[in-house]
């Protein structure tokens, strides 16, 4: 019953398989592996993006960290919610690509709207030559509180950031569970929206760790290569992460995994509703937030069941108490063990 | 026949079978792995040094970078060999970690003699404030010209170092080939002889893409893991670079493979002397610098050899001019392979 | 009628006959002139810290970004109030000059609470490795708004500081003003309230333009010296910083002309009071946020008034909406320019 | 007998009472003081250069770091002298501001060649992704070395520089005395030669501390500007940096200061010869390097001359033994203290 994170789960069979396919003779090294051109013609397919430019990374703060530093100059600020990974999980890793930019929070919640966006940005380079200068927009899609945006709001973002010039990435570290959660296109949930560079995530979905950069503007491709160089992402044997992202691009894994793991957190959140557990957000993908009683965390604690408790103390002495739990989703959680953890939940 | 480098091989069975077991159920993130808690205790016994810390990152660059940066301040300056990995081949990396740090170079060779190095030490840091102050040095082993310090090379210039107090790396991406060849133990080609911190690596020996940071001060430990997330190479799945290490230390698996690859560099060089080729440097390890005739360069490449012509152009007219050659023996070449490779420059 | 800022009006001649009795004959560059020894010595008194180090430039940005640099570690973020001069208006110098540190913005209000410190501080570095580190705490003294820290708030949120192990950095762009109007020593206002290191301010305070940075933890002077050079700081006709600072803190001109602003202050706020103007924070040093009907805005721009309409347009059809300014008052106002503003303000 | 470094005389008369006359009223900060005006329009007739932007800073080293960052990627090499003040004398500061560019060493004198330029850039960029990347070129003009290139030789460099589609900075910390020197237009010796961006200097010939920065190349202005507020070397009260430049630029005292202190050397160089002293370099402008015996080197030291020992101890038996000096004359220097400095070194 582990439900801490989707990057504690084991990476699918196809993936692996994957590895030990592309482990045969000489390849060249650094991206110029043949693999890599079947990933980069899979994604522009995917994507209906035929000049997008396509670069492989271990990590997805490494995907986030040089897609920003391709937009964001040291002198300006980036425009993302309070909750955003590159804000409070990537240990000023954005900052440090950056040279030094600074990251300006929209709004109080995992989501930004538009209002708050544009106000954010107005707030910004009020000051000439003294305040820091608006940068790039980053939209985390799953938020980090599994709600999803909407094509719409999306777009909504994107135009706002649009009016003022300024450029949009999308951290897509669960950007198949946010896909099947939307039933659009990749296409409609990037570029078609407005967006100017995807963090593609492979690792939380079921690889080893490799993300994909894809910049829809390809002019932005040298200067990519030269920071993934500069900060020691690139690859010696490149041929391990296109294998990756090769078997998860094919016959629809990385849809199938992200469906299927969407799948178990809507089981878990329907078994958990019929407990009567409180919901913090709108569990849209393959993330929970909820509530209830110490003594189901206890129960759940002593059998075994490994997530986040996220406000509260599992020891204490109120039985009742109401303590809020982070749960996660990946694809390879068993209908049973989901079922365990609901009966767990469940007043006796 | 590709000898162009050893980071273009397969890597061992051994290495993709431990990915594939350590494939199985859910797995701590970020390193908490209990492969992690094998790798540290068999890296303290294989280098007698049980209170050395131990770290895994995916690039060598990743891990020079970050293993300077940690002894390296902003305003010094790193001493190198020009010819050192981490001033040519890594797009100024060290200089981003380090914050802007500089980097000397030493002598004109690839192995830095201590005569020379006191010299450029003492170069240094004449002019109080003005100029960049003395900062670590850093020893690449194998050298990038394929010779090894001896233990006594190596402790000569640990002493000029800590005559200045200055700290030392050493750059080991070719660690398991310089010890086979010096028949020594890892603790007297490192902290004995007078080094703090290591770069050991695995990628070009066998394994995906795999590397150990060895830090014999555990003061800088926590150091190094804050400049390892903000650089964005702390794996989530971290298991996965813990299985490649742990297999690459089982079993002498690592000893074995440099053996392999040093030998296959051996037969190539008695190969190529029975053919008359010169050597540019003398090749103690896995790489050869050699020249012969441009007309045995094109014999190989149009039988599909692959490696670097160092100096001078493939094409040209005078079939006798000497060209100079980089070749590259991994522990995958074949003694087949080799033996053809030099009947190709052997002339008819 | 220049109420701007305090960095446009002229310097005490003082400062300037200062300069031209430096001017005469060789001095010894970089810091090394007898002038600074004087200096050095002047602020140890007046501060009755023997051991502090003292050091010049020539910006309070630089003072501000060197300080913070010395205490702020990369992976750190620095608290501070959201309109601190640091965040707002210095283009990203301290996450340039710390490497790419963060600031965690405390409170929403100019003046950093006990309280919304500590749950700032507690809100950090609750994620291990992965969320920016805990790093110094700010204080703006005047803050930004106008308002002064009592000594007791000082301590107050030092307290809240020490009690994490972080260390204290002061803004004192106007430092003599705060000091004046709380009429407390240089001591009880720093290293006794637990500050850690100053920015003293002299430019906004009658000089041409230098700052001292002060640290009382005399074990950071090196550092802070290399920051300096390394950030091109470091003046090499250095005596024309000395003689300002030292006539500065000559026959108390530094505590004269901020008692002057001050009083200047406040003959402006009690004519505005009279006025029935509105203020929107207390004016307690040389800086004053009110309130006042366009119409009145109109009259003084016509007269050519110059200071910072802080919300509104000044043109505009209702002559009795109310428009925000900051009307700042250094040394040099005479009080018939001030009375001539008052008058602008009242109805007719 | 102050021969030390022309940092350390007194500035002109003229450029005090400037201060002394800018110290009137209100001015606006930040550069948008009517005297910045003034420069501007000076700066832009003297280069014959009506589009130039033209920016002022307080010290040589920002200047120069600040130009070499519009121009210099993070991931590229600077080409410069091995003697170069950048290289040398900044504590990495060309390094911080541009984000971690290496420099790359050309020659081994003061004064580059287009053989050697050429084929340190040639050197560079050889291997893809992994080496630093070819950036700006960087000419001192004086060299420090007290040479001048011809306009001639500096038009060969940036023939080089151009042929590689690489931007040209000179370093003119003495631009003044390498004008007079050759004799030529601001023009000729700057962006008729290709050059692209120049420090020019005013503190070593007679100012308190002001540079400027001319930017032929407009485009890069508001990025200068960013850079210059975030590196903290933007002035609130610019007028005082203005008034030293207007002064300086007014009745040609820029060009009279230079050919005095080029004149004071031509009489020091003449005097030297006479007294058999041996010549490092060819004395051009108003920088001396030679050689004299122990004896006449102590006599100068006891009779209270300051100059640098640049190579050798003042202190030894052997008062024959030839020690290097290095001698700067400034315009302040008296024909008397010439001339009893030569006395001094003339045998008895």
């Amino acid at each position: 019953m582990f439900f801490a994170s989707d990057n504690a789960g084991p990476a699918h069979d196809a993936i692996i398989a994957a590895l030990a396919t592309a482990n045969r003779g000489y390849a060249m090294p650094y991206g110029a592996d043949p693999i890599m051109d079947e990933v980069r013609a899979k994604i522009r397919t995917i994507f209906e993006a035929p000049t997008a430019e396509v670069y492989l990374v271990a990590t997805g703060t490494a995907a986030n960290a040089l897609a920003l530093a391709c937009y964001a100059q040291p002198w300006q600020t980036v425009f993302c919610s309070p909750v955003a990974h590159i804000h409070e999980d990537e240990c000023n890793a954005p900052e440090f690509y950056a040279g030094g930019a600074k990251l300006t929070l929209v709004g109080d919640g995992a989501k930004m709207t538009p209002d708050n966006l544009r106000s954010a940005i107005e707030g910004e380079e009020t000051r000439g030559v003294h305040g820091p200068q608006r940068g790039p927009v980053s939209i985390t899609q799953v938020t980090e509180r599994g709600t999803v945006y909407s094509v719409d709001e999306l777009r909504a973002l994107c135009d706002v950031a649009k009016s003022f010039d300024l450029p949009v990435h999308l951290d897509g570290a669960r950007f198949a569970n946010a896909l099947v959660a939307l039933g659009c296109t990749p296409a409609e949930m990037t570029w078609k929206a407005g967006v100017d560079v995807v963090s593609f995530g492979g690792t939380k979905n079921g690889c080893v760790g490799v993300e994909a950069v894809i910049l829809f503007d390809p002019d932005k491709a040298w200067e990519f290569e030269l920071r993934r160089k500069r900060g020691a992402h690139l690859f010696s044997k490149h041929r391990y992460l296109s294998a990756q992202m090769n078997a998860y691009l094919t016959e629809d894994l990385w849809r199938l995994s992200a469906t299927k793991a969407n799948a178990n957190c809507a089981r878990l959140v329907a078994g958990l509703k019929e407990a009567g557990v409180t919901f913090l957000h709108d569990p849209q993908a393959n993330i929970v937030f909820c509530s209830f009683p110490r003594a189901a965390h206890q129960r759940l604690h002593d059998a075994g069941a490994v997530y986040y408790v996220w406000s509260g103390a599992l020891e204490g002495d109120d039985p009742d108490e109401m303590l809020e739990a982070r749960l996660v989703c990946d694809w390879s959680l068993s209908e049973t063990q989901i079922d365990q953890f609901v009966a767990l939940v469940k007043p006796a």
